[in-house]
């Protein structure tokens, strides 16, 4: 695809599985949690299940590592049919513990790029997620001097964009936004009239799935490091 | 207390039992919690007991509702040495649940307080607890459109406050904040050379009560309908 970068200003970056790995550590534990209940469903039931009942608590808590550990428990719950021990249940929320407390890891390239880019433009993280998770996770990363600003976004629909542009006083068509979800990173941003590039990590949560318009217009790349090859 | 506003052009505002009802929600919803636990232990026990579980569960899950959950179920495992049913555990959950839809209802004379506020400064929220619930909050409280600027913060440490009026370009010394919290809202403003004042909230959690040196000057008022005595 043609694009043409001279009018960006601003440069977006979604933060997980974008700046550094997340869904792993989701899919890790859903995988582990199917086997603390293996005895009530196959895998792919609970795996069906959990969703649902993510889907279910989004509007009430929105995203993030609390959340998913409020809404395995519920899962463990229904589908043991009130049957599930307490201990089960203390050892999900121990999972939950242990994804907060892991270490921040770097998808390749990402440092290099960013200090690369900040040098021409403006950088800022919009990202998802519980405040505290993200603000350490951003600590831990290192990354904190390449960016202006720092936003955690309850979500990203078109109108947190807008919202937050206005806030921080962007104009949409100097603003490009990088991530990894078509739907919370790409679609939302393109809507606005400003530019987005895409860079899939290898697993995406189901909730992000999108099948994207032929008439899109967005960047697609393979890796973060390839933005140097369109930016100044 | 003499003071002197002269110089203030922002003022701070809490939310949490400054702006709206919060606290009496979750004395309530540990009353309770008590009372589904009784035949484990005393209600002054399971108060302890709980308030010792949010403190150790602070540094993981910060401030909210969904942390606040999460240890009312860790603490009616523990409590119950792992014989409390699944039942009570689901019913924890739909006690936070119910928290979370509880209409915001707004503490006296703050809208016109605000109102008449907005008139000669700038207004900013400054708050704690999960991004998404306070953003709804703010939302069904009406009070959106008196505020430039609304914070949802990890924490209110003096660095949190200095890397808040940093970025946005605030000096101490024209910064005025207003909160029912001397731990949160007024002593740490104060180290920074900004001012501040208290308006108690008749119920205080333990985490929030401090208190505070004969030295501190601030102003102390019963009801926020007070600031306009003091303010132009």
């Amino acid at each position: 695809m043609e694009v043409d970068y001279t009018n960006i200003k601003v440069i977006g970056f979604d933060a997980d599985d974008t700046l550094w790995i997340n869904e792993t550590y989701f899919r890790d534990t859903e995988a582990k949690f199917a086997e603390l209940l293996d005895q009530y469903e196959t895998q792919n039931k609970i795996d069906q299940e959990l969703f649902k009942k993510e889907m279910e608590n989004l509007p009430l808590f929105g995203y993030g590592i609390k959340g998913f550990i409020l809404s395995m428990i519920e899962t463990a719950i229904e589908l043991s049919n009130e049957r599930i021990s307490p201990k089960v249940i203390q050892t999900i929320i121990e999972y939950g513990k242990e994804m907060i407390h892991k270490p921040v890891e770097l998808l390749e390239e990402v440092e290099e790029t960013l200090e690369y880019l900040s040098k021409n433009y403006r950088l800022i993280v919009l990202t998802k997620g519980d405040l505290l998770d993200q603000e350490r996770k951003l600590k831990q990363s290192n990354l904190e001097k390449y960016f202006h600003h720092v936003e955690v976004m309850s979500d990203k629909k078109p109108k947190n964009y807008s919202d937050l542009l206005e806030h921080l006083e962007i104009d949409p068509k100097h603003f490009l936004m990088v991530g990894n979800s078509l739907k919370s990173d790409v679609l939302p941003v393109l809507e606005l009239g400003a530019q987005a590039v895409h860079i899939p990590f290898h697993t995406t949560w189901a909730h992000e799935e999108i099948q994207p318009n032929k008439e899109d217009k967005y960047l697609h790349l393979g890796s973060i490091g390839e933005l140097k090859e369109y930016l100044l």
